[in-house]
Order: C-alpha cells, then structure tokens, then sequence
C-alpha cells in the first residue's frame, strides 16, 4: 500500500496502477453518505479481479445457514449486506475497443480521495490496442445534503481522432462474491431506458426489500448535439452515446443518479420516487450538488475533526478514519447501525456487532449531537423483544434477553456455537452504552423511556446464567467466550464475570433512580415486565456480592480465566515472526491452549473500570497481558492505546495508536481488500482522545489529562460534552480548552477543576511526567463488589 | 416397533407393514458380508419413503467440506460411503399397474431376518388397482462364502389371472441422501443388458473407484418359455418378462448378482470378472449358494454365538448385535474397518472412529481368530504416516502422531474443530488395542513387527500436548474433548490425562520388550523413527509420573475434568422427561455447561483400569458419575454395565444391558431409520462377557466371575483365548468351563486358578454374592503413576 500512503492530510492518494492492489484501493477509496455506499470500482469495465460493491443502508438477505454440523439453536439464516444494483457504470468504446484497465496500459492514474470534500476523483491516459490514446478524469460523490442522490461525472479528452461510444446505465446483473449457495439475491422487476434517463426496479428474493434506481444523463460532447440511443433489457437500462471526437476534443458524461427503497417509501410509489430525485438532482445540476455535500461535510468536520501537527501519517491516519465513520452512519435512522466493514465489504454481513456500543458510541458520544447515540440506543431498545425470544431458545426465561451476536433486525444470525451462544459478553456492552450515554448527555430520562427496560432483560439473563459453586461457595459463570475470542468456552472470564456483575449493579441503580424519578414510568415498566422487585433485586445483589472472579494472589494478578496459569509460560515475543498472524498459521486447538490474547480482555474490563484500581495494578497487568496480546482483531490496540498513556507509557501508545489508526491504509492484516474495519476507526479517535487527551467523564464532569507524543507540535480535537461543544488543543507546553457552547461547565484538567466561560479559551501550562495515578479519582467502590482492589 | 420385536430368539420378524416405520425396517433388515451390504430396501418399485442403500466396503467419495465458519486445519474433504449401484431391483406390473407397497393394499405381509442362515425373507400378498391380487415370496442374501455374491429369488403368484411383467435390472440411477453440495458421485461407464445377463460399470466421480456390476437372470413361469426383451440405457442395464399368468401359476426370478471393485481387480478386467463371478453363480444354483452361505454362519455362531435361556428378549437382542457385526466385518482384508453404521445406512461416512479399538476390538478378540484383529491394527499401522501428517498439521512435529477423528485413508475428514482437532484420547484406544491384542493372544512378536512404531509416534504426540504448568508444578493437558462429548475444549480431562500417561508408560515397556526380544527388529525402529531413546523415553517418564489429574481429596473423587465440581449440582433424574434426550432439546451451550454425560468418560478410564482401584473407589465413581450419565451416545451403557455388573449392582447391569442391546431394536433414540449402530453392538457382546461373565485378562491368563441376572436360567458364551475355544456356560448355580482347543490352560475362576483340560468340562457351584472386590488381582501399581489410589 506504499503508493496510497503519501502523506497528504486530508488526502488518500493512489498514484500509478496496480491491478495486485485493485481490489485493497476499491476498499480504501469507498464513499458513502449514511443511506448508501459504493466501493471504488470503476465506472467503465474491468476484466480484472474486484469486489463489486454497491451497499444501501438496511437492505440485506437472509442467506441460509451453511454449517457442517448443525447444532441444537443455531438460527435459520444468516444476514448478509447485498451488493445491488449499480447505478455508476460508464463503459467506453474507443474505434470499437473497450476500455478496460486490466487490458491497456495507462499513465499518470492517480485516484484521490478527497476526505475534507467526500469526493473521490480519478485520472489517467490509457492507451487503446490500436494505439489510440484518451484521457480520462472522473469525480464521485453520494450526496451528504441528499442521501438518496449520487452523481458521477466522467470526462474523456481525445488524445488522437478516435470514435467514441460511452453506454451510461443501471445494471441490476449483480451477485455477492459471499453467497452460501451460489444463489443471486435479486429479482428484477421492471428496468426503462428513454433518452438522458433510465429506470430500474429491484427486489431482493427473500424480504421483498424494493429499490428503485433512476438516473438523468447530461451529456456534452464537443458542442455536438449527441442523440442516444436506448438499452433495456430484462437487467439492464442505459443510453448509449456514439460520436466521432476529434484530437484534444473532450466528451463529458454526468450521471446523476437517484437511489430509492421500500424502507422510505411505498412499494407503489419507489419508480416515481427515484424519478423525481434524480430529476431534481438534474436541474440543481452537479455544482450546486458538489456545492451542498461540500457544506455538509465542513459541517461534520466541524465537530468531529481531529487536528496533529508535526506527522502528516498520524494525521492522515486519524482523519481516514473520522471520515469513514461519518460515511458510514449519520444517526438520522434508528433502525440503521454500523456494520464492522460499513460500506466497504460484505465481511461480517453489514450486520450489528458489539462494536456499535462498545467503540462507536463513545466516539459518536463525543462527535455527533446526542440523538445519534440515542438512536443507537433505541435500534437495541426496539429489539428487546427478540432479544427475549433469543435467550428463550437457549432455555432461559421469564423476561431474560439475551442480544444476539450478530444481527440485522434483532435476530441472531451468526452460528459458531463458541461465539454465537457463548460469547455473552455483549450483553454488557450494551448496558454499559446506556450507562455511557446518560453519564455523557445527562440524559437521565432515557431510563425511564426506554433504557430500564432493557437493563432489566439483561439482569435476568445474568442472574440465570450465573451457577452457584457449591464446591467454591461463590457466583461462577461457566461455558463462555470472553472478547479474547482465542478462548472457548472457558470459565469464569473475568471480564465476563465483572460486565455480568456490573449490569446487575446498574440495574438496581437504575431501578431505584426511576423509581424516584419517574414513579409513573416505574410502575408501567414494574407491571410490563412483570418485575418482582424485592425479590429479583435480592438475587441480583447475592449474586454480584458472591461472585468468583479468577485472581493469583501470589502474583497480585486477575486471571483471564479458570486455568490461565497453567498455559505455557511464553509471550508474543516468542513467536517466530513468520508465523504471525498466528489465526493464518495455526490450528485451532493450538491458539485455543496457548496463552496469546487476540484483544483486549482482561485490559478491557480494567478500561471500562479504571478507576477502581490503583496505577501499580493497571501496570502489572498492562505488562503481564500486553505481552501476550497479539492484537489480531482490530479491536485491540486501541484499548491498549488508552491504557499505555494513562500509565504514561508514551511511546508504546503511539506505537499502539499507529496500529489501529492506520490499519487499514497499510493493511497490516493483509485483508483490505474485503474491506475497512470501520467499526474499529472509533477506536483510533479513543486512542487519541482517551489517549493522549486523557479524556473521562467522572462525576458528571468532564476530565481531561493530556500528553503529547514526541514529535507532534500540537494536536487539537473537539468533544461535544452535555451537547456543549468543548475544543482542546494540546502543545509541547500547555493544554487549551475553550468551550463553545451557550453555558458555562466546569472541566477537570490533570485533577483540578477549572470554571470555563463560553467563547474564553483557557490555557494551562502542562504538568511534566504527569501522575496520571492521582488525577483520576476512585470515586467510589467497585460497581462489581467489595472493593478488595482485584474482583 | 413393536411388531418387530416379536421375541424370537433367532430370527427379527416383522408383521404386518406400517410405510411409517419402512426406514427403520430398512436399517433393521439389513444384511451384508463384509464386502458388501445391503438395507432391506424393496426389491420392486416403491414411491414411499425409503433410504435407498448399497454399500461396498472400501468404496468412498471424498464430498467436498461443508462448514459455515472455515477454521485452521479443517480437511478439505469428508468421506462419505457410497449408496452404490444396485443389483436387487425387480419391478413388477400387474396387468400395467406398478406393484408399489405405497399405493397397493396388503395382507399377510410378513419380513423375517432370519439371522441364524444370514437371509432375509419376506411375504405378503398384495391388491392392484384394479383389484388384481398377487402373492409375493422374496429370499435374499450376500454370500458369505462368496463375497462377491448377492442372490435375490422373487416368486409372484397370481391369485386372479394377470398379465404381468417383471423387469429385472441393475440400476446405476442413485444417489446419497448425504451429500454436502447435492452432487451425484457416480459415472456409469458402460451398460450391456442381453437375454437373462446384463452388465454394468460404475465409476466415483472422484478417486476413481470402479464398480462391476453383472448379473444372471433364472426366469420359471408355469412351465412356459419366457423370452425377455432387453433394456440397456445409459445407467440401466434389464431384462423384462412379460407374460400371461393364470390364477394359482407362479413366475419366479431368480437374480444371481456379481458385484466387484476396482479394490480387488483391474479396471479393465472387471466386466470380465463381474460377468464370471455371476455366471459362476448361476452354475452353482441357489440351493448350492445358499447352502455353502448358511455353513458359514454356522461356523461363525459356532465360536461367537451366547446363548441365554429363559429371556427370549435379551437372547434376540444379542443375537441381533453378533449378527450384524459378523455381517459388517470378517477381518478378511486389512484394508477395511467398522464403519458406525455397518453397511445400513450413510450416517458417520462409513468411516473409521476410534470405536473399533475401544469396542469392536475386545469383540473380534474373543470370536474371531486372532489375524483378524492383526488386521485391524495393521490397518493404523498402514495409517502411521498419515497421522504423523495429519499432527505436523497441528502443530507437532518429529515424529508425533495423531490418529484422526474420522478416516477412511488415514487422512483426517471431519470438521468440527473441537471433536477433530481436540479429542484426541483416540490416539489412546488405539495404543491401548495393541496392548489388548498382545496381551490376549500372546503374540509378542506384533510389538516388534508392527506395533512399536506406532506406540512410539503416540507417545511423542502425547509428549508435546502435554504442557508443564509452572503454576502447579505438573503436567497438564490443556484444551480437550475427553470421550464425553458433552464437554469441549476442557482442561485435564481426567480420562486423557490417564490414557496419555499410559501411552506413555506402555511405549517405553514396549522397546524394552522389543530390545529384548528382537533387537534387529529394534534397531531398525530406533533407526526409522530417529529415536533418541535415553532422552526422549526419560522425558516420557518425567511427563507420565509428573502429570496433574484433577481429584478433590474432600469427597475422594476424581473429576471428569477442572472444575467440574462447580457444576449446577443436580442429577439425570432431575432433567424433565419431556427434555430427554437432552441433545434434541436444549442449545449446545446449555448441554455444556450442564453436568450431564453424554457416555462413559471417567468411568471409562476406570473399566479400563480397574484393577489399579478398591471396590469401594470404583463404588463411590459408579454411583456419582452414572447418576450425570444421560447415556445420549451407544458406546455408553455397556461400559456402565460392565462397571455395574463388577461392583454386584446385576439389577442396575441388566437394565443397561437391554438398553445397549436392544438399542436399535427398540429405538431407543427414535433414529433407527439412518442406520444401525453397529460398533456400539460390540459393546452389548462386553456387557454379557465382560459384565455378566466377569471376564478379563490379568498377567496373561484368562479370568472369570460369572453372574446371571434374575430370570435368566442358563447362559453361554463362547470365546477364543490364546486361539483355544473356551465354552463358558453360567447357571444360577454354576459355571461350567469348557476348553475345546489343543492344550490344557489354567483358567481364574471366582479369584481361584483352575487347570483346564481339552475337552473336559469343568463345572465349579457359584459363589454366593461373590465379593468381586477380592477377586481381582492388583496385579500392579497403576500404569499411570504413583499409585496414589486416585490418579
């Protein structure tokens, strides 16, 4: 990825093609607008290996299950994101030949994306077999200001007298490259071809998701009047422009395309619907489109840029990253969520993961105004019913939820028994989000409106998942996947066991704030799920106060789980290099019994819960578990990022936060093709604000502690804290933090609380060699038991 | 299926047709010769459900992996046995109606396996449409005397004047119920059909397996001369008879098939010899055939045969058992093994599990001569290179070996990572048969010649799976399936870890023996297996006396693995019937975390290792771990019955006695209709044997303590010891011993040495309540340490 990775800041560059990289580029330089995506194939044809990919937000098939050997629970299907129809295509006939990069050499290609814009341009002179050459320049964009509209425009300049033919069209002969059984997705209902406009309508074979796809063509040509003429077969619908262009003469075709589904509007309407959008993309005209998304994407960086100066690679990494997100999910839609390769691929379904809670809501938290989050929020409050369905499949009942692993309306659709059944951990993340979310916003009436609800179902999961040990005398949790998922069905995981016990704490606490707080509330949801309070809350306290977590008293160290020390004592140091990423190398059953880690596990729960452990414990362990942390979930580093700075380590956070901000622009994992990991980009912006900003919410109050890594002259990022706008910039020598919003707030910088007045920046010289130990406050208990300082 | 099970004490009789049950009875009526087998499939036409099924030994086809989530190290394949060719169909019309038991009325219909000849019979009298009545009289068999002979004699008599017509062929149109990507398996090469012969030859569309197929046709119609016309399409090869038949006049076909393999001959000879072996046939007749066929099975029930009186249900069941394992497998070729499921259905592949060693071995010991089980183990002797594959791709390097899950060439081809790659005690059983071999035939020389070089290649695996916990001091073996299932990916499956340790023990006893006793063949082995003999053997020692077994000292209990004892604790008795078994009910995550056992796990490790355990240890085992034994595999109730049976408990020992034996015959899991448990029927031979009759071997001489369940007057069993006959015929009062070989033996009766002459019977009065504890040796420290009296 060497050429893509020229250090522009608000830049991702490709300069000189190289069909080996083809389908990591299409990946790389994918737009989107939160309604739709669209990988970077190109327009006209191409006869090499790529991964079509044309996403729209929710629309997806239920693909059977495919399993060797079935077990008892395993759900029906498994959710995949559709590529669908395709309304970028351009394909160009030069004297008769077709252009196809596989096929005739090219010079000067350069692709930018533009990530300050959302524009995706490309350029290159390619050389036709009878030795024709043309130039071409191309920019895309799906509009931020209108989501169902995209536009391409697509320039070819004559570098010799040539005859041109360029076929403008909607192309609904699409397949996913992972279908279980071969099978296409799509029907297609109707396509119509009339000069400068065409019209298709899809259905997807199961679910009957519709989408209408309509395009308006400007074409302009040399100021030649160019008839065209029509295509429409039974998949496709275009018009066909066919011109002799004289040498240095250009040809320009604008596409503006509307993208329509049966989610937004009525079957019935969806052909005049997309019409009518595309037509009015038409007469606003390409400019004034550019011009609107332009704005909308100044306003997204407004509040959720970050700026570093002083290393074009770090801040090139993190803005890809902010970029990414933003595409990907805008929160205007509570049934949408953020699938971990958003509009990139079709890995992992497009389907909801832990990630949402666990790292993109603190970055959505932070970025983007509160009903963002919220909506995420209400996307799981709404599947709480199928999350009690879920577990009553596993045999639990009387109002348990469990939420599914992998979803796409609620419903599990991932069947690997060790994740799908065991990785219950998920279900504190989800908690934990609404606790998040209310210390964040201070939102506390989101409790009572939807989030006790939820709380409730996943207490009751835990209360019944929990096994009372009488060989211990303690609370066990047996037979599950930690978020380490090279451990299988291992007992008591301490991560697992502290969320387990911690949801059950939250869940009384919430109960009992409702019920001061909203009694009317209280009583409804007290009667809809049929809550004993008195007595479940019992239980719940029993088992949270009787929980057996695993922890070596001689070495002072919690223990992943049941048996760790009995692992073989070596550390990912040890593994001969060409071995890793050992999941590429190895078997199965010997990643199982060793002791490597493939993210945060341990280190995550002490990450959600740092502040009941004092620094010598958060380094012990940061060692011990650091060191046998192979980090081969996109996940991982940035935990760890956070972690390292908080215990000073500074160096190792920047290494840390390299790893995760620029994954995917230097394809570590050698996987980039299938896609980005956007659902880990939220964990480059933890790194740098958790990080290196050292950024908490305590006490209803916002902290800061901030580092700078060597070599950075300064780096600013901006939070939204209580909906107030908060920017921080920090320097070799201070920290600044000015809040923009209406009110004045009281910030804590490096443990001591400073009174901020709106629009007056305050800077404050920076502590060397910060104790970062006694700037945070232990400010009460462990939530998850008696404060022995290890659970 | 109680109309099955009419108590016959030799035949399985059928009464009456019930199309619900015709799968089951397919499976049930199954007959086969080693070589070859067949279900009860009709001969004519059938539109109901059936399971069509004909097996050849030896011939798989490698079905392309099916798995959702692709893991390190699964094979690419999965061997699946073939439903073959056919050569039984013979359709019949009845004044141009199809004769199809789903559509046509019967009476009298009556199937008969009748197991002390090997034929199936069957009878009924059936209604056209039209209301034309016939009587049918069908006799098939597969020779035992010749293997690749198969005879089918179909009588049709008319009960109205008919006109009729009998086509009688061999079918190439089949296909496999099982297959992962619903592809047919079979090319049909060539077809030739001439008067009263045709001829077909089959190819696997994989691996080239060929398949000849010939048959001779004898066709008798009330004295008339019946010329058939000739049918011979691309898969079909038949004759058609087509006459008018008066009413009381019988037509009888009598189909002499020849069936030969690519295995056996040489692809361009197999027409040839296909057409020679039927011919052949022919000359001989049926009477002949069936007369030489029937002699063999009295030589077979002559040394395998138990004979119960006075419990015609238990005698039928182990008949039953005896009967179709001497139909699976004759130890006539050292290429073939027990599939699961015999030749009576799909199920498991047809392929090799560790059950031949831990179940069929003991079995074919006892009655059959010893070449036999020689040419069991020979068949993992010729597999050792493919183990030591099969670990180097785990992993494991220098030798070590890894017997596979689930094999037909040696080759690994299952996929569920935590059977394939995790339960690998099999690597044990087949250690432990050589040791079982050597130690009932006395043959010696097999360690030097076959056996050593396996052992070695076990006990490096087991050297490099085993890890040195620094924590507790010990060896562990971590992340394993022990032979309960219901458990995965455990830590110190106390089984294992005893197997393992044996393994090693008896790999080091075996070179001292073979140095001994053969140091040519000694040096050789050291040679090819690059041994370092002092190094590698003391580590072997340090890893066996220095291994971890899981115990809790308070309760004097060995634990089926760590943690155990944190386990809900409640007992089989407590699971809801309705939930039973629990395998069809509840979410595997839910069957894991349960204490439930699936079969015999520690109990396993203590039949094997009896003599190494006091009365009441192996007591207080018993009632603990049968209480948590839901028995959900057949290999688990004989091995319970063993134990039970050991211990005194003759009530609770019979009552799993039937459950083992009568296991297909009652339908004990409601899954007859895929096939027959063949290997687990080995197990119902122990329980009598091993059970009842107390029998072991200690120090090289045979051992019984006889006991008869109540009811029972009289039982006998029969078996081989050393190569010499032993009769053992047990009464409420006595047992008589009887030697039929050529030497005098000294037998251990009820704890006392008995000398032995041939041919005269010995009659000893029972012990009353015979203290079994005092009646077997512990004859040494355990194998597997320090003789700490858990292990």
């Amino acid at each position: 990825m060497k050429k893509t990775a020229i250090s522009d800041e608000w830049s991702v560059i490709e300069e000189g093609f190289d069909p080996d990289r083809h389908e990591a580029s299409e990946s790389l330089f994918s737009i989107g607008n939160g309604h739709m995506g669209q990988r970077a194939n190109f327009e006209e044809r191409y006869s090499g290996s790529s991964l079509q990919g044309s996403y729209i937000a929710g629309v997806y098939y239920p693909d059977k299950t495919r399993v060797g050997w079935w077990k008892n629970g395993y759900p029906e299907y498994f959710a995949k994101v559709l590529n669908s129809p395709s309304w970028i295509g351009i394909d160009v006939e030069v004297n008769g030949q077709t252009l196809d990069l596989a096929a005739c050499p090219t010079e000067n290609f350069r692709r930018v994306l533009d990530m300050k814009r959302g524009v995706l341009r490309r350029s290159f002179i390619a050389t036709m077999a009878d030795g024709a050459k043309i130039q071409v320049e191309t920019q895309r964009f799906v509009s931020m200001a209108r989501p169902e509209v995209g536009v391409v425009r697509y320039r070819l300049t004559a570098l010799s007298n040539i005859r041109l033919k360029m076929v403008a069209g909607l192309d609904g002969h699409v397949s996913n490259r992972d279908s279980n059984y071969n099978e296409y997705f799509w029907n297609i209902l109707e396509t119509r071809a009339a000069p400068r406009e065409a019209f298709l309508l899809a259905q997807t074979r199961k679910l009957d998701f519709q989408v209408g796809l309509a395009m308006r063509l400007c074409f302009e040509a040399n100021q030649q009047a160019v008839e065209p003429g029509c295509i429409d077969t039974s998949e496709f619908a275009a018009n066909a422009f066919e011109l002799d262009l004289p040498r240095h003469a250009s040809a320009t075709v604008t596409k503006f395309g509307g993208v329509v589904t049966s989610q937004d509007h009525d079957r019935a309407e969806l052909k005049a619907k997309a019409c009518e959008v595309a037509a009015s993309a038409e007469v606003s005209g390409f400019d004034m489109l550019l011009g609107e998304h332009e704005a909308k994407w100044a306003e997204i960086w407004s509040h959720s840029d970050i700026v570093i100066e002083g290393d074009a690679v770090a801040q090139q990494g993190i803005r890809f990253n902010i970029f990414h997100l933003n595409q990907t999910y805008t929160g205007d839609d509570e049934r949408l969520n953020i699938g971990p390769k958003g509009f990139t691929g079709e890995k992992y379904g497009g389907s909801t993961y832990w990630d949402t809670e666990a790292f993109c809501i603190p970055f959505y938290l932070c970025t983007a105004p509160s009903r963002v989050t919220r909506n995420l929020l209400i996307y799981r409050y709404k599947h709480l019913g199928k999350a009690i369905e879920n577990a009553a499949k596993l045999g639990f009942s009387a109002g348990a939820a469990l939420y599914p692993m992998v979803t796409m309306n609620g419903e599990e659709c991932h069947n690997e028994w060790e994740i799908t059944f065991e990785e219950i951990h998920r279900n504190g993340a989800i908690a934990f989000a609404i606790h998040n979310y209310v210390r964040h916003t201070g939102d506390e009436a989101y409790l009572a409106e939807y989030g006790l609800e939820v709380l409730i179902g996943i207490a009751r999961f835990w209360a019944q998942r929990a096994t009372f040990s009488a060989d211990k005398g303690k609370y066990v949790i047996l037979g599950v996947t930690g978020p380490n998922e090279y451990e299988n069905n291992v007992n008591n995981n301490w991560y697992t066991n502290t969320i387990a016990c911690w949801c059950l704490d939250y869940a009384r606490e919430a109960l009992k704030k409702v019920e001061r707080s909203s009694p009317g509330h209280f009583a409804e949801i007290v009667a809809r799920t049929r809550l004993d309070n008195a007595s479940e809350t019992a239980q719940w306290t029993a088992i949270s106060a009787g929980m057996y977590f695993p922890f070596d008293a001689q070495r002072g160290l919690i223990l992943q789980q049941d048996g760790y020390l009995d692992k073989e004592p070596v550390t990912a140091a040890d593994i001969d290099p060409a071995q890793r990423p050992i999941n590429q190398h190895w078997s199965w059953d010997r990643i199982l019994r060793s002791p490597f880690i493939k993210q945060a596990d341990v280190l995550m729960g002490l990450y959600l819960f740092e502040e009941h452990y004092d620094g010598a414990f958060l380094q012990r362990h940061f060692d011990y578990y650091e060191a046998r942390t192979v980090h081969e979930s996109s996940l991982s580093p940035c935990i760890h990022t956070v972690l390292a700075a908080r215990l000073g380590m500074i160096e190792k956070a920047y290494e840390l936060y390299l790893r995760t901000a620029r994954l995917d622009l230097d394809d570590y994992n050698h996987e980039v093709d299938e896609g980005l990991h956007i659902t880990s980009m939220a964990g480059s912006w933890l790194a740098i604000v958790e990080g290196f900003g050292g950024k908490r919410v305590r006490d209803g109050k916002l902290c800061l502690s901030p580092q700078i890594p060597n070599g950075w002259r300064k780096y600013a990022f901006r939070l939204l804290f209580k909906d107030q706008p908060v920017e921080v910039t920090v320097t070799e020598n201070d920290v600044t933090v000015l809040v923009k919003g209406p009110k004045p707030i009281v910030v804590a910088i490096w443990g001591e609380d400073h009174g901020l007045v709106p629009g007056k920046p305050l800077t404050i010289a920076r502590k060397l060699a910060p104790d970062m130990l006694s700037v945070i406050r232990h400010d009460r208990a462990p939530a998850t038991g008696e404060g022995a300082g290890h659970r």
